[in-house]
C-alpha cells in the first residue's frame, strides 16, 4: 500500500560538493530516489556551480529539461541537430527559465562572480545523462582512437592523451 | 527559424502576490510562456504562501507534478482514488520534495511561522489546473443546487451560500 | 494461453442497486474485472440513476469519457479548467452521447420522471475515478478543516460538520 | 470557444436499416461525428444485427474494441495472430462483454431468434474499419487476381467471379 | 548487466527458403530474436521471393512498415480503410521504398524474372502478423462457413472448401 | 487524396560518396523524403563507408536504431549512460544486424577491405541527427573554449585549434 514516503525526497536544499574538475555537482531526485515516480514522467535535479564552474555538455536520452536559477548567473544554450548545428544560448539570472529539448547537447557555465544553483525538471522519471566527454573518451572500454580521431579530426597522438584523462 | 527567447522565461525570482482571500500566488512558466515547450511535455510553476496560506484542493488534467520546498514549512497531501479516499501527506521542510500523481486531488498549506515559497515541474506543457472548489461551487453556469446538495450531503440553502461566495 | 474467458465479463444488463444516498450505481467493467483488456486502454462502465438520482461530481484522472443514455432523460455536464470554470452541459436523451474530456469534473442527474441507465466508455483499462466530494471531505484521514475552510470559504465549524457525514 | 454541441451527438437509440446482404448496420459516433473527440482516444458505435446478420470479419486499425450486448445473442470472436491463427469466441447474450484487441480480425454473428443490438466502444476518436473482404476482394483498383489466387489458394477464375460481386 | 548479444542477431543475409505454396519466406529480427530491442519501437525482417512469389495480403496490428528492394522487382500495394478502400500500389525496383501504414491491409508480389529480396522496417519490437487468408480461413477452431459465406459472398461449399485447403 | 508517390522514394540502391573526411554517407528516406511517414513512426537511412570510413560518433534524439550490414564488415558500438559508460561493441558481417538505443552515442567503423553498406532503420519519420563533435566543436556560434577546455579536459589553445577545423 501506498505510503508517504513513497513519494519524498529530501535533500535538494543541499549545497552540493563543487570541488572537482567541472566545479559542478547535480543532486537527481528521479525514480531512483523515489520509487512513487514509477509511470509518472517527471523528475527534479539541483545543480550546484563554484565560480566558473560548468555543467558540460551532455545530453537526456528520455527526457526535455526545463531550469531554473535559483542563485547566481549562468551561461546556458543548448545545440540544434544537422545539418544547422546552431547554438541557441542566453545569460540567465536569478528566475529565468530556459528549455533544452529532448536528446539535444547542453551545457550551463557559471558566469557570474559567485556560486550558483539552478533547478532543473525533465520530463521522465529515468532521464539518463550522457557526459558527451565521458562517453566518447571515456567509456569502458575506449571507442577506438581511430574513430575519435577521424571525428573529431585530431591525430591519434592527441586522442590518446585525451582519453588517458578520462 | 528558433530563437533563444522561444525557449526563455522570466520572473520566476518574484513574490507572487499572496493578498487574497487564499494566501497563495501560482506563476506559471508553461506553454502559455514559452513556445519553445510546444510538445516537450515538461512546465514548472512557482508557488508562493503567505504565513498560513494554502493552495487549496486542485487537479492537473494532464500532469503529474514533482514538487520541491525553496522556503518555509508546508503541509502536503494528495488523496487516493475511489474507494479508499487515502490521504497521502507530509509536513515538507526546504529541500524536501513530494509526488502528485496524475489527476489526484492535492494541495498546499503553509504551516510555518513566515512565507514560503516551493518550486514545482509538471510532465505536461500545457498541464491545466482544476480548482475543486471552483469547479464545483463557482461554474459559471452554477451546477444545479440539488446536485451539490446530495453530492456533498448539504442542504440546498447551504449550497447556495456557497456558491454566492465564489 | 489466451482463453475467451479472458476477454469476458458479464453483468452488464442488471439494474444496479440505486437504494442509497445518490440514487446512483456504477456497474465497471475495466481490467479489474477483464484481465484481457490489460494495455489496450479502453473500458465500459454501466450508471443507473433513481429518479433524480445523481452520480456525484467526479473525475478520472487517467481517461476521458463517452457516454450513452439508454433510458431516461439526464442532466449532463464537466466543467472547464481554471480560469474560465464554463459548464458545458446538455439535456440527454436516450440515445443521446456527451464527452467528458481526461480530468475534468463531470457529473449526471437523472432529470426524467422514471429510472435512468448510461453506458460510458472509457479511455483506459484502468481509469480510476475521484469522487469530488469523497475525496475532499471523505478522505482518510481527513483534510484539514483549516484548508478546506478557506479552499471553499466556509466556516471550520460547517467544514466539521460536512465531513462528519462522510 | 468551445459548446456544448462539440460534445454532442445524438441518435444512438435508433434502429439501424439492417436490409442489406450482410445483414447489419454500424452507427458511428466518432470524431467525425463529434469534433470534441479530438485527441481524446475514445468513441462509440452502436451495431444493428438483424436475425442472422453478421458483422463480418474486420480489423480497426488503430483501436482496440469493447463490446456489450444490449439486446439478443451474439457469437462473436477474434483470431491471433501468426503463427497460431487461434479463433477466441464466445456467444453472448444481453449484459455480457466481449474484447477485440487492437489490429486482430474480429466478427459478430446474430445466433438468437429476433433482431440484436451491440454498443461497442473503441480506443481511439478515429480507429477506422477494414472490412476484410472488401479491402481484399473488393478494392479500386482490383488487386491483381494471382496474388489473391496464390493467397487464398484458390483457381484465378473463382477469384475473378468473386471480385465480381463487390 | 548488458551484453552486445543481447543487441545482435545474425541471418538477415541467408536467402529464405521459398519453396512454399506462397513462393515467399519472411525471416524476422525482433523482440523474439533480439531481447535489446524490449520498449525500443523498432524491429527488422528480411523478405526472400521466388520469381512471381507473393508475400499475400496482411496486416501487422502494431506497426507502421517501410520496406526496400535489395534485389529483383516488385508489385506492391496497401488498400485504404472504409468506405473507400482505395488500392495504393507501385512496381519497386532494387533502391525503391515504400510506406505500409499501421494495421493496413499490403502485400507484395514479384514481378521481375529472377528471385527479389526486401528489407522491412517495423515501428513495434513486436509488431505481430495477420495473414488474411489463415486468420479468415484457417482459423483453429474455423470461423463458422455461414459467417465467411456471407462475407464473401460465396455459398458454404466454397467457403468449405477454401477452408479445407488451409 | 493520397497517392502512392506520397508513401515513395528511389535512391536507396545508390552508393553514396565518401569522398569525405569521415570516409562515409548517410541517404535518409524519412518524413522530409517521404511525407506518407507522417505520424508513422519509422524511417530508414543507407550508410555506405568507403575502405576504414566511420560513422562518427552521433545520437538520434528522437529514435532508436536497428542496423543491418548489406556489405562489408563493421565495428559497431554505443556507450551506455552515466555513470557505467560502458562501451557495448560487436563486430558485425553481412546480414548481422545490432541496436542502437534511443538517444545513446553510437557509431560504426569499416573494418573490412572493401566498401561497406548498411541498412538503418529508426523508430521515427523524424529522428534528428546530432554529430558530436560537430555539435561540441562545430556550432554555429561556437561553444565557449573555456566550457570545452573544462568538459574535455583539453587546453584552450587545444579547443581553439579543434574548433577551427569544423
Amino acid at each position: 500500500m501506498a505510503q508517504p514516503n513513497d513519494f519524498f525526497f529530501t535533500g535538494l536544499h543541499l549545497t552540493g560538493n563543487t570541488s572537482n574538475s567541472l566545479g559542478s555537482k547535480v543532486t537527481p531526485a528521479n525514480v531512483v530516489q523515489i520509487p512513487g515516480l514509477n509511470t509518472l514522467g517527471i523528475s527534479l535535479a539541483r545543480i550546484d556551480y563554484a565560480p566558473w564552474g560548468i555543467n558540460p555538455p551532455h545530453t537526456h536520452p528520455r527526457a526535455s529539461e526545463i531550469l531554473t536559477v535559483l542563485e547566481g548567473t549562468l551561461f546556458v544554450g543548448f545545440v540544434t541537430s544537422n545539418p544547422e548545428n546552431r547554438l541557441i544560448s542566453k545569460v540567465l539570472n536569478k528566475g529565468d527559465v530556459f528549455v533544452f529539448p529532448v536528446g539535444l547537447v547542453h551545457f550551463q557555465q557559471n558566469v557570474g562572480h559567485g556560486n550558483a544553483v539552478a533547478m532543473a525538471a525533465l520530463s521522465s522519471q529515468n532521464p539518463g545523462v550522457i557526459t558527451i566527454a565521458n562517453a566518447v573518451f571515456g567509456s569502458n572500454l575506449p571507442i577506438s582512437s581511430e574513430v575519435l580521431a577521424k571525428a573529431f579530426q585530431l591525430d591519434k597522438y592527441m586522442v590518446d592523451r585525451i582519453q588517458a584523462q578520462f
